[in-house]
């Protein structure tokens, strides 16, 4: 059981199809490709984020970003190392939800959920933002259409998932090679150079606001953490790997951990070096790219891999969230919708909710990267916390050899983890934090409230206790008719296999219409009663209802058989079948009797 | 049955409620202030239609008003006498549609449909384009906000309408009495007075464009043929009068022809002696009214009556087109759709769809009243010629004494107005009448093509055939279950009463949870053979349509019956039913068997 819901979850950034043979799994460098990409586009607006809070002292603050950077960067190295165990206890993969639910109980799980909903929306809206900014720095007459570009990207993934995408591990490896490349020759190029080879965008003017204390530096790092997105990618997605999978999920992780750290110190002493201050129109990533290539083609170029990259990474929610959803709702916590899928694989409740949340959010924040910063690392930080608290717990109910170092690793993880989350908030508060403090409760609210409905209901059907035996009972079958037809005929017919007992029953307000039917149905003769209703205001369903409920009262189970014409083509479908679609809503809403719908198909 | 479609149609312009017993009938005043609405507020657009069109020729020309509105105020007269003798044949009212149908045949009577929906959709737009401007006349802040201000009043009308109103001929007559007051007080004071009280609006300057000239003349002619619209009403609306209900609804006519008349030449009069050209911001009628009351309290309160008096003839559309599409609708010329009310006798789709069509339509000219002058006037006047057509018929059919006196004059008649519509339509061609000429036919071809589908349904369905005697059959009835509960055995006691035979069926992809089922059956011993597909795609829907499909193969008639938790509340839906819905969807698309559903209601 919980290998079968983690390998659904897995799902999120692995997307690898369910049901793929061994021979599908990955090698390590295949895997880093196939799972990474969330990962390390966030080199596009982490360290942009750490200048943009840095500029407020003034562009001599910015010689800050390198060492705000190495301590992310630390910080990177300790989640690498704890992801390494957490591989290790959990070769399943499996993710936040489910790590926590197992080890950790309920309550936290829900905590988990609610953070991962956030995450997921977070890692759509951002990464398009950032991808729009990417594409807005090569194309600056899209600059003050970054909210039109981020819609019209959200609506075409949206449409591309709704589908359902043949997704595989190997789609992603072309643009993630493609952005490490990039990047790397961005940084090599750019120390090579003695000085940028182009300058791009319009100076901006600088107000210094704020003197570069602890604070500012602190608000940088927590901006700063946003790089740190999507290094849990690699944990969920263990089973992707070919054997000896958990050495080579181990050892992909410290791949990711050293390509992130890299390009991220690369990038800062470039922005050090260069001075790279915020210019309006590109973003800081697509100012070292022209002081790397110049302005020419590969400055188009590059920027179009990015965006690619982060239109990828938008999309790995877009595999994610709905699996969780679905996940969510087969444990009775979101409603039960969220775990449908119809003929395609796709779960699109799911995939429609997290466009509606993106969309609104995009809307809300102007298609602005920053100021979504805020709200973003908290999320995923707090995945980091529980999944690492977790693997304490681990330890120390396992007490195998070595456990207490085991546990003091993960344990100093979380620990860094948590007060690194503590000090996002605190510095963000103000600036959007709140709404990540307020939304998560509520999603949490939201996921008890629905689990505890569906707990009542299932108490109420006697699920998990023996119902008591069945009585046998006679039954009568009413059927509304119109006229004499083959469609009446067809009806009869099954009713007469279904019914002890049948009637006809038409509503007719005309009596010269109602006797011309009376006098056919007795030239016809099929055996049936027909009882017409005279309905003076010419309403059919109400006259009917409450015929079939004075039939209810003698206490024999009543099913009425409403014939349906189904037109062959759709398009004819406004034609027909209005009547009996009210007539079945109003027996089902107002009486307890067998709704039968019968199809009588026509030829066009 | 031509009396009942007459009772029903007359409806548009009369507001009576079905049912309203003789001692609500109306005297001829009565019937004058409850009908005429519709014909007398087109003096607010009518004049100054005229006035627009002049002053193409210099300010100069404005004195050319008064003769082209007595040219006008004559055909009146014409379409007064004529409508007299309409009313004297058609005592049973009825309205272009039902008249061209049983006169003409059914040919006509879809022309006289098509020109009626124009003619509806557009006195709902030219009158709420005309409120907005007399309201924006009083209020000038309103004036660059005129379409919203129409589709705001659209959007009241749309919502008041489908609630369902309790009309009553009486609600409109205290706007009529206050608007004829009203009117007739801006022609007497502003007679009396020598000179102008107030002059309001801003002058705007003339660009002299055109000679004064027969064509000129002509367009001003068909432009002022809008304050004719609406002159139909009192003979659509015969049965609404106390007997001796011809000679009452006679003598209303004439009234209203009378009132109208001297509307129309009172205040071209007027506009002649004031000098009236088009201010920028204030409607013709409102110069006029600034003219006799000056710009104190009485501008805003008639200002006011005259907007309160345009929502209100707008408002007779919405009495009207839903009928008149429940009646097309019977006749198998729309979707029967309109021809459902649910529980309110309100015809929600025809009201919805008039709105839908007002609203693009006011959006597509800006809610300008002159952009639509040039569309108005056609439909109404195909109405006026068919009605006198029908009638010179009429008197051919029958040669009663002094038959040739009356077929010549209906026949001048519809001479009369089937020149002035080939006028209206040749002078505005270009100018919007297009419009009408491209949409009248293809309303035409629409309702035809609707009317053969429907023929050929019926010919299918065997209408007005016997259909052979019913057959005997045995039948199974497939029952789905998630769980053994009470829910399974109230579905099962239900399926028992109505199968032969019984079966439940159940999808499980996991073997484990399949066994705990196939014990926990056994355990219950409900007399009921259990199947248990398995199904590895976790899909629920395609293995049970599947069964269903081979059980089908063996020839009995097969019911699949689907319980379906009811919730208590209407929020708690979205939590319930999914899978039901969809599973019955499924097989109404892909099998043909009976599909049932049995609601199982919760006490939450």
């Amino acid at each position: 059981m919980a290998y079968g819901l983690a390998r659904r979850e897995l799902r999120p950034r692995v997307p690898l199809r369910h049901g793929e043979g061994g021979k599908y799994h990955l090698t390590s460098l295949e895997g880093l490709a196939a799972l990474s990409l969330d990962a390390l586009s966030s080199v596009a607006y982490g360290p942009e984020a750490i200048v943009l809070v840095l500029i407020a002292a003034g562009t001599g603050a910015l010689t800050a970003t390198l060492p705000v950077t190495l301590v992310i960067a630390a910080l990177l190295a300790v989640l690498v190392i704890s992801y390494g165990q957490v591989i290790a206890v959990h070769p399943d993969g499996g993710g936040a939800y489910a790590v926590a639910k197992k080890d950790l109980g309920p309550r936290t799980g829900l905590l988990a959920a609610a953070s991962l909903v956030v995450d997921y929306v977070l890692t759509v809206t951002v990464s398009l933002a950032a991808g729009a900014a990417s594409l807005a720095s090569a194309f600056p007459a899209l600059g003050s259409h970054l909210l039109a570009v981020c819609l019209i990207g959200l609506v075409l993934l949206t449409a591309v998932n709704l589908r359902g995408v043949a997704d595989s591990a190997r789609v992603l490896m072309l643009p993630t090679v493609l952005f490490v490349v990039s990047i790397f020759g961005i940084i090599a190029l750019g120390l090579l150079r003695g000085h940028p080879a182009a300058v791009v965008g319009s100076a901006q003017p600088v107000h210094v606001t704020e003197a570069l204390g602890p604070l500012l530096l602190l608000k940088a790092f927590s901006s700063g953490c946003s790089a740190l997105t999507g290094v849990e990618a690699i944990a969920n997605g263990v089973p992707v790997f070919r054997e000896p999978r958990v050495k080579r999920a181990q050892r992909t992780e410290l791949m990711l951990g050293a390509l992130l750290g890299l390009m991220l110190i690369g990038l800062a002493v470039l922005i050090r070096r260069d001075h790279v201050a915020p210019r309006g129109g590109v973003t800081v990533l697509a100012q070292l790219t022209a002081g790397a290539y110049g302005s020419g083609w590969p400055y188009y170029a590059t920027n179009l891999v990015v965006t690619l990259a982060l239109a990828f990474a938008a999309n790995t929610s877009f595999g994610g969230l709905p699996v969780l959803m679905s996940l969510l709702a087969r444990d009775h916590r979101l409603p039960h919708l969220f775990g449908l899928r119809r003929e395609r694989p796709v779960y699109r409740w799911g995939v429609l909710t997290l466009a509606l949340l993106a969309a609104l959010l995009l809307i809300a924040v102007d298609g602005d990267t920053h100021r979504m910063i805020p709200l973003f690392a908290i999320g995923v930080f707090t995945g980091f916390t529980i999944s690492q608290i977790g693997l304490v717990r681990h330890w120390a109910g396992q007490r195998s050899p070595g456990w207490l170092r085991r546990a003091a690793l993960n344990g100093s993880g979380a620990v860094l983890t948590a007060v690194a989350g503590v000090v996002l908030l605190a510095t963000k508060f103000l600036e959007g934090a709140w709404v990540v403090v307020v939304t998560v409760p509520l999603l949490m609210l939201l996921f008890a409230r629905v689990e505890r409905y569906y707990t009542a209901v299932g108490k109420e059907l006697g699920l998990g206790e023996i119902p008591p035996a069945l009585r046998p009972a006679e039954s009568l079958v009413i059927v509304p008719v119109g006229e004499v037809s083959k469609l009446a005929q067809h009806a009869l017919t099954a009713a007469g296999a279904l019914g002890h007992d049948v009637v006809a029953v038409a509503v007719q307000s005309d009596p010269v219409k109602a006797q011309e039917l009376s006098d056919r149905w007795e030239r016809w003769n099929p055996g049936v009663r027909l009882d017409i209703i005279d309905s003076p205001q010419r309403s059919l369903v109400q006259p009917i209802v409450e015929y079939v409920e004075r039939a209810a009262e003698e206490g024999r189970q009543i099913a009425v058989l409403i014939p349906e014409v189904e037109p062959l083509h759709r398009r004819y479908q406004i034609l027909q079948n209005q009547r009996g679609i009210l007539l079945a809503a109003a027996l089902m809403a107002h009486t307890d009797v067998v709704v039968c719908m019968l199809p009588y198909r026509l030829s066009r």
